[in-house]
């Protein structure tokens, strides 16, 4: 089949090896595939990031002299079941899934593995106990975002946000945007973001920030307090380079949890004293429940959350490269994706 | 009055101004106080400390050209009252308290002040209502623990033990064998500690750890796991240098929640990364309630914590200044008090 492959560190279109769904799996053609920021990490730092999880007690998933087909943010269409398979859903029916495979050797995450390609090939082997039907109504672009948006909720539910918190969000990437989601599902009153690109704070607004401010006019404590008064802020550190958390630690106000959602690659520095000064809690966060996969699929279905205005390019296998690219200008995408079929 | 002062980075023995009470406020005479290693600190690195100490938002409280009487940790005898008083305790009645006084400007931390000396001299001015009466039976060498003792009480609150969660300390300085103290008092199982200094891992047996192990030969994680197998600890760092956080957060199994008690005052690295691939959460803490600290009181008074085998040393006032470089070497000492009335 045809895939935008990462190889050598690059994205190039080649022919890979046709996907055969094994016990308990089902082949599956991919509709839409959101491009995220950790496969923009991957091409670049896919070393480090190896690395790292090795670090973590983490399994090293991918070699990186072998191709990877990436793509984890996908709806797809059930072309054929594999062996010993239950078939509740029919050929034809479209799907989300958490992105992780089970074979006989483990588990894999689709779209960061050398044998399980991801959504930007044409094709995907899925495991069918982890498969959420899509209804019938709902775009299949609204439903591959269903991973990103899962990530939010993921993240404000770990913020733990007790009646009456509201939510700080620094960075309106498509992380920030999504916590935002996460953060109006909870009744978080107010939401304050922030993001230095103008369009993005628009988006924020759209997916119910009640505030979103340019950080080169206000620091992000000084507009939430231009919001929110003497409150404190359950703050989401949504943004993932250095220097952010020592940041966001000497402005936060005693007692704030941060919440770190951003993914920063690299080594960052912090100072301890002004965390134990404050008493600050930091949550680092990571992906997301069964549960909080379904509830977002749920929500964008009944337009609790509204993802379409996220969707700020699509591109086929061949325009993968250049997609990569553009997602590097902020103020000209939110979310690109990726449509084999096209 | 004779008190032991830090001046431009030393400690010398000097006549100070006598401190006078004033209203709601009660002068004292020192009968013990401990060395602290904030104070140690503080002696080396007082510049930096304010500096983090502003940047943290909190007010500026001593000047470093004006002379500081440290001391936080007391046990100390009522001599007189102030006026506006209430003067429920007597003259001659032994008290602890929380090292804070307010005065008609404010709020000062005792020991920390230029205008209010502590145990480091032979008498204080403290704050009527926040004194807590030592019982008769009790020592004052073993009241004048109640302040560090609060310190581990309140760690181990802000870890939030649930039933059958254990604990890791990492650090059996005067804080880790603290914080074993409280985890004993919330019934965590097993208390694994972790010491390079054998004395310190005496004492740590002492306070109640179920173990006690040399990280030269285990590290903290691998002590943990021959004690308790698969479950997973909650984390007290109580060494506070550079480099902790990154080895425990790389360590550290998911889910861990490490509580952050040892005093880094320097800048120091951390790879965010490692904490989202884990979810890891990090509390700092810092200092306790009011009803923490009279909770230690009431736990030493009642045998509950037994705080005798950590006093390793007792000086004069002319004796601080070589306690001072003594505490530099972990394996001769855990506490040593001040007498300034020997």
């Amino acid at each position: 089949m045809k895939a935008a492959v990462m190889r050598a560190g690059e994205i190039l279109v080649d022919e890979v090896p046709e996907p055969e769904p094994g016990p308990g799996q089902v082949l599956v053609r991919t509709l839409a595939c959101g491009i995220c920021g950790s496969d923009l990490h991957a091409l670049q730092h896919a070393d480090e990031m190896m690395k790292v999880a090795e670090e973590s007690g983490l399994p090293r998933t991918m070699e990186l002299d072998r191709d990877v087909v990436m793509g984890h943010e996908f709806c797809a269409e059930i072309l054929e079941f594999g062996p010993n398979t239950l078939q509740q859903l029919n050929v034809g029916d479209r799907v989300c899934s958490v992105p992780l495979v089970f074979h006989p050797g483990g588990m894999a995450p689709v779209g960061y593995s050398n044998d399980f390609p991801g959504g930007y090939g044409e094709r995907m082997v899925l495991t069918e106990p982890l498969l959420q039907r899509v209804p019938d109504d709902l775009p299949s672009e609204a439903a591959s975002l269903t991973e990103p948006m899962a990530v939010g909720i993921h993240a404000v539910a770990k913020g733990n946000l007790k009646k009456g918190e509201g939510g700080l969000v620094v960075g309106c990437g498509p992380v920030g945007l999504a916590v935002i989601a996460g953060l109006r599902l909870v009744g978080a009153e107010p939401i304050v973001a922030t993001d230095f690109s103008a369009r993005r704070r628009e988006l924020a607004l759209h997916m119910g920030a009640h505030a979103a401010v340019d950080p080169g006019e206000q620091t992000a404590m000084e507009a939430w307090r231009t919001q929110a008064g003497a409150k404190t802020p359950v703050v989401f550190e949504c943004v993932g380079v250095p220097g952010m958390l020592d940041q966001l630690m000497r402005e936060a106000a005693p007692q704030t949890r941060i919440v770190v959602a951003g993914v920063c690659m690299e080594t960052d520095s912090i100072r301890p004293m002004i965390g134990i000064n404050k008493e600050l809690n930091l949550q680092f966060v990571l992906g997301y429940s069964p549960e909080e996969f379904s509830g977002a699929l749920r929500s964008i279905a009944e337009g609790a959350i509204d993802v379409g205005p996220l969707i700020t390019g699509r591109v086929p296998l061949s325009g993968v490269a250049g997609a990569f690219e553009d997602l590097g200008r902020p103020d000209a995408h939110a979310k690109i994706l990726v449509e084999p079929g096209s």
